[in-house]
């Protein structure tokens, strides 16, 4: 077992086809992360259904990171929905970002991160916009932000509700 | 004619229900504006297919102001399109608002900018967010907003492209 998550990248692929079954999947991951609310992750699933049903046209882009080990209990062990920002030239919003919390400190996250950012650089993207909570529980997603490269430009006060504040991550894809 | 454009609001009614009629006359009033490219026009016509399509679970509302003039060439004057911002407790966005050029300057935009509050505060609204370009374009719009109690609160430098920043607007509606 041990050896096992020591090489947790290589048994690793990252698909950008969206399949049917990825509306279970990521409300499955993002409701495992024990982050999120049912109703964030119904909504995070709800993006899946609606590329499913617009195409890429629904502005929605989605990297999944699958296990390729045969019998392996989940498929997809995380993934990434991003988009062109409507009426911004180059600019574009990562929507979320999860990962399996067994699969988690693997560096699954930044391999998945990294390769949605050379994926924006080829569609001619110059900027990345992320955005999150002040909050305490939300330390370790500003923490991942900034160890790739994120800086935090300015934020919303109380945003979300009193004493929760949003704030705007922007990474520049051109350096 | 004279005498018709000094009584603008007197023959004017608000609905909320949304018609299969309004796809065209979002697109024709965000259109007519001159403001907006086609691309932005499509955009905002497309939010109306979506309410069409999801119903209110769409998350977006919509106001529109209509001529009760028997004759009037154009039955929608102006219309807003807001909705809650998901995972904001009491938050709304105000995605849209446009009023046809003959009818601006008549204090139409600012009884429905009144109107989408008033229902807002009704829904346990608290909050109203609008975002806007710092260009020097939009001056119209930061002013209409100014005027109307939003504050600019803080702004994303280069969001849209370079030199021209998202400018956002909060107004609190418990005041």
């Amino acid at each position: 077992m041990k050896s096992d998550t020591c090489q947790p990248i290589l048994d690793i692929r990252f698909r950008s086809q969206v399949l049917q079954s990825d509306v279970a999947a990521v409300r499955d991951i993002v409701e495992a992360t024990g982050f999120f609310t049912p109703d964030e992750a119904r909504m995070a699933a709800s993006l899946v259904r609606e590329r499913l049903a617009q195409g890429p046209e629904s502005g929605y882009l989605f990297l999944f990171a699958e296990s390729g080990r045969p019998g392996s209990a989940h498929k997809v062990l995380g993934y990434a929905c991003y988009g062109p920002i409507d009426c911004a030239d180059g600019r574009y919003d990562l929507y979320w970002i999860a990962v399996r919390p067994e699969r988690q400190g693997l560096g699954l996250g930044r391999e998945l991160l990294a390769s949605v950012e050379e994926r924006v650089r080829t569609r001619g993207g110059t900027r990345m916009y992320a955005e999150t909570s002040s909050q305490q529980a939300y330390e370790p997603t500003r923490g991942f932000y900034e160890k790739n490269g994120y800086v935090a430009e300015t934020r919303l006060k109380d945003f979300y509700r009193p004493g929760d504040d949003k704030i705007f991550y922007v990474k520049d894809l051109a350096r």
